[in-house]
């Protein structure tokens, strides 16, 4: 079977108890790898930014001894499919009611905005309610725009998201929704 | 004025002055810099991945005490210009004959091919004999895929790549050559 190997077999049992128990971020890094592995879409995690604070050498090689995490002012994921650019971010929240608006930086935001002027395909995942929701970037900022809470209602991820699948040899069907909000005619995956 | 801050005075000076002492990735970053602040294209660079080894608490903070720097498997830069997916990378080289491909790593020119399919954008900027040059993607690997020398000679980057020009207000040129090898239609910028 043709399963990206890194898919913790826990995972392989079925969609609940994946939407329940798996790391929504290693679900996506083997979904991206199984994209790659068929030739479907080249999406990559960025590496998560550092700030290097010393450096030593050891056998001639650079070794960080002390360094800090720093945060990325964009997405963590981007890449190219079907000759399209496209970014996302993944998320997750304990709420059951609302997706807390604390997840997002203010930079973040910012460049959604920025991708979504500059003609990109940008979302966010969101993990809600053991439920995995595709959030289109225009609809985030749409609902950023338009209220003044702190955090997104499930109600409106619902209504204006789009509820994904995971499947253990093909992982979270994300594309399938890229295809309608990157305007792409259908065609199988 | 309104040139990125972060390049150095000494830079200014002219551009050959620019071309010799400069540092070709900082250029790049403040060009990106500019093209963000001008909201023309946004371009970043990849954070270096680096696998940590040891990290511990301080106040609360993660502190990475012991890592090291890993090598990317994608190019260093990408991003959106004009709804497009670009990748690049920037590559120096001593030589003043030929460009060592040692310079570019196995999986780096795996990935060249993969963007190419996929219809992005995708080119090196490299710094030879005191000269920067575009050189598309397509034009590298058609050399790779029919010579079988370690290295491109100058002759072949100065006939097939773009000569870019450094200005001190708008830094590298080199979207100017992204809008022809794009194929997109002659705009100013």
């Amino acid at each position: 079977m043709n399963y990206p190997n890194k898919i913790n077999k826990e995972y392989h049992k079925n969609i609940n108890y994946a939407n329940r128990g798996m790391d929504l971020e290693a679900i996506i890094n083997d979904t991206n790898e199984y994209l790659l592995e068929k030739d479907i879409a080249l999406i990559y995690k960025k590496p998560t930014p550092i700030g290097v604070v010393k450096v030593n050498y050891e056998n001639n090689k650079q070794i960080i001894e002390k360094a800090y995490f720093a945060s990325q002012s964009t997405l963590d994921y981007n890449g190219l499919y079907r000759g399209k650019y496209i970014e996302f971010d993944a998320k997750n929240t304990e709420s059951k009611t609302s997706f807390p608006l604390n997840n997002v930086h203010l930079h973040q935001i910012k460049h959604i905005r920025n991708v979504i002027k500059h003609n990109g395909i940008v979302f966010l995942i969101i993990r809600i309610n053991n439920l995995i929701f595709l959030l289109n970037g225009p609809d985030f900022i749409e609902y950023i725009d338009t209220h003044d809470r702190k955090s997104i209602p499930f109600n409106f991820i619902k209504e204006k998201g789009y509820e994904l699948e995971y499947n253990y040899t093909k992982g979270l069907n994300y594309l399938k929704y890229v295809d309608l909000i990157g305007g792409f005619e259908n065609e199988k995956n």
